[in-house]
């Protein structure tokens, strides 16, 4: 296996760290478009391991397929791995294919409003694009595996071992994600710093969130349109108090735009799913002042004679999520919270969870908990795409493989496993 | 009288609409940055009244001292009048200095932090480095007017006024500041848009708040040291509902850092001299989201490979604040609040006030409320000066002259004044 990562951002940098640890692949290109931050990955698994001449760092503009495409082409990479936001989903995913390689990512293209009913309707919804070009892939024989990340990704394994395994009607398929972190500045006093890109949460957070029911998918002569069970809310709808395991406790939820909605009806049984975050009043509160001040807009608007966008200027103006961890503490949690009937035939309420402690990312990768837990998932998949544990052809979400392996992978120690264990609670 | 006013936004604009019906000067020239700003101005002067040639449109580089006093002597200015935004006050009352041109500004040079204590100690404070060329300006025997907009401004002529007038002993001059303005859009809905400058609303606001206390003034051995009389406080310190007249009733009010605190103490006794702005709870929400954010900055950041200060990308994402008179409604009320000894020698509270109506600007002059108020100052001003009752040389405030005469022309029923009547209450 031939690795091409693009992105050496907080993700790609703990991805190569993780990756650097195990055996499955022979080369793992990292480009980025600035090439410092590349050779400043490559530059700190080297430092880990004085040996390690598998990494090469390399220059790429992933807003251009033909560059992603002329790149995989030239280093003969078998998997070209997208780990940068979610505007270069596109050129990178068709780059990919035009080399003939397998692709995967942890953010799938973009939505669109509604033109008319923004908060009620979906339209251009995330993924749209991406599964559009199912047939093509199909028939080139290659694998886009989508959305491999934590959530989506191991949010979208969890829903799927939930089906095979614990549930045999399933009610909801309710991703829920929280976390108690706090960062500090130097003199110790908290400060606001989100883990994960400021730009990201935003299109998250504000676009209307997308919840999809079975209820409303049945056409009126009983038969069943998948499309038509998405639909939309207000941001930050309908907030519930969910109480997360390890010492993290409640934290607000509110209903936000995100992949699994997306995914996972389409392998996995369920009534309805949705995707809820615990933004916490303060980080709403922000949210709306950055939509009233038009600041959330990313179209670009002159500014004292430059053109930029504002919401890349107030994640510009953050410190980079990947710089933060050395003043981060607590604990980040991603989940799924399962409801339904158990294969006992009893009503059944499980949360599914992977919990990981900033000290310990640190400690071991040097890498903040938001970012490494996002970087296992997509390390771990290609693992298993290596050995033919899991195989498969054309656009698929995490759901589509069996579950059970990689979450033994997962959780089994190190050097065997990637030693980081899932938890169950049947509440 | 030549005017060279420098600046053609939303304040600009309205001034010269303003000084298009007077007589005392006989050319009005308007110099922007953006030349096509100057000439819209100049339009828009020419359309109220086809006959008008007293305006010209001119380009300049305001940050500039040199190309402020190249411009001011080309065409024989008598005065420079600053109308941009107070980053520019330096090069502006420079290049005026230089030109031999008298000066007026509506907000004075900018403050400094102080390095250890910036909430408790003053340090670089607003106009100290136009003060400390007082003697410059003497000595060539030209007049630098600071402040002379509505707050700073009006605010201070009422402050002459009550020392004149009405009080024997003054315990407060507190300005407070306070409007019921609603913007709505196209389809009626209310938005988010401030009467002024955010960029100015960001600094003022953001900024240590400065206060001057007569008692803090005092050395140990009974003498007066101006100096020691200001000090600072946190951002949004000591809200007080204050309550406004003519139908805007109670609103909450923070001390911000304004001119006014400066200013006042220079010419007219009082034990304590404050501003208190009616901010209201969302913006003071909205205006601590930014510094959290790191929005507030003025110190450029790079973005997608261009410079930018995240302030300016602030200011420049939300509407024009020239433009949206047409879609405001309320009144603006800026005051001084006077406590003391009455002429008479018993307790007196009074407020001293001046109120506009939106519809009545936009209805005369096609502006907005809150920027015509500003602008109509610095005109009556110039009135005065060239009619000689206004005389002086020196860098002053507008406390430093006669308040009386000031008054009586701003309320005198037009085409006599300005049309514009103020107001008093004892309470």
């Amino acid at each position: 296996m031939r690795v091409l990562m693009i992105g050496a951002g907080g993700v790609g940098d703990a991805a190569a760290r993780i990756a650097a640890e195990r055996d499955f692949f022979e080369a793992w290109f990292v480009a980025d478009y600035d090439l410092t931050r590349a050779e400043r990955t490559v530059a700190a698994v080297q430092s880990r391991s004085a040996k390690e001449s598998r990494f090469t760092a390399l220059q790429v503009d992933a807003s251009s397929a033909t560059a992603v495409s002329e790149l995989a082409t030239e280093v003969g990479a078998t998997h070209v791995f997208n780990a940068v936001d979610p505007r270069f989903v596109m050129p990178i995913f068709e780059g990919a294919l035009a080399a003939g390689a397998d692709y995967l990512d942890m953010a799938m293209s973009l939505s669109e409003r509604h033109p008319e009913e923004p908060y009620a309707r979906a339209h251009v919804k995330l993924g749209d694009r991406q599964f559009a070009q199912q047939e093509s892939w199909e028939q080139s024989g290659r694998l886009a595996l989508l959305g491999i990340g934590v959530e989506p990704g191991l949010s979208d394994v969890f829903a799927r071992y939930a089906a095979d395994h614990l549930f045999s009607h399933i009610d909801e398929l309710g991703t829920r994600d929280g976390a108690n972190l706090v960062i500090r500045d130097d003199a110790g006093n908290e400060i606001f710093a989100p883990g994960f890109s400021m730009w990201t949460i935003i299109e998250e957070c504000l676009n209307p969130p997308v919840v999809w029911e079975r209820a409303r998918a049945t056409r009126p002569d009983g038969t069943v349109d998948l499309d038509r069970g998405f639909f939309t809310l207000p941001a930050f709808s309908d907030p519930e108090m969910f109480d997360f395991p390890e010492g993290i406790g409640p934290v607000e939820c509110v209903h936000v735009e995100h992949e699994e909605v997306l995914l996972m009806p389409r392998w996995v049984d369920a009534e309805k799913v949705t995707f809820k975050y615990g933004l916490g009043a303060e980080m709403i509160a922000m949210l709306k002042t950055l939509q009233t001040l038009g600041l959330d807009s990313t179209t670009p608007i002159e500014v004292k004679g430059v053109m930029v966008a504002p919401r890349d200027v107030v994640a510009a103006a953050l410190p980079d999520p990947g710089t933060i961890g050395p003043r981060m503490e607590g604990n980040t949690c991603a989940g799924l919270w399962v409801t339904g009937t158990g294969k006992d035939g009893r009503p059944r309420r499980t949360y599914l969870y992977h919990v990981v402690d900033n000290a310990d990312s640190m400690r071991d990768y040097d890498a903040q908990c938001v970012v490494w837990q996002t970087a296992i998932n997509p390390v771990v998949a290609l693992e298993l795409l290596a050995s033919g544990v899991w195989t498969g052809t054309g656009v698929l979400g995490p759901e589509a493989f069996d579950a059970a392996p990689f979450l033994d992978l997962l959780a089994a120690p190190r050097p065997q496993g990637y030693g980081s264990p899932w938890g169950m609670e049947d509440r």
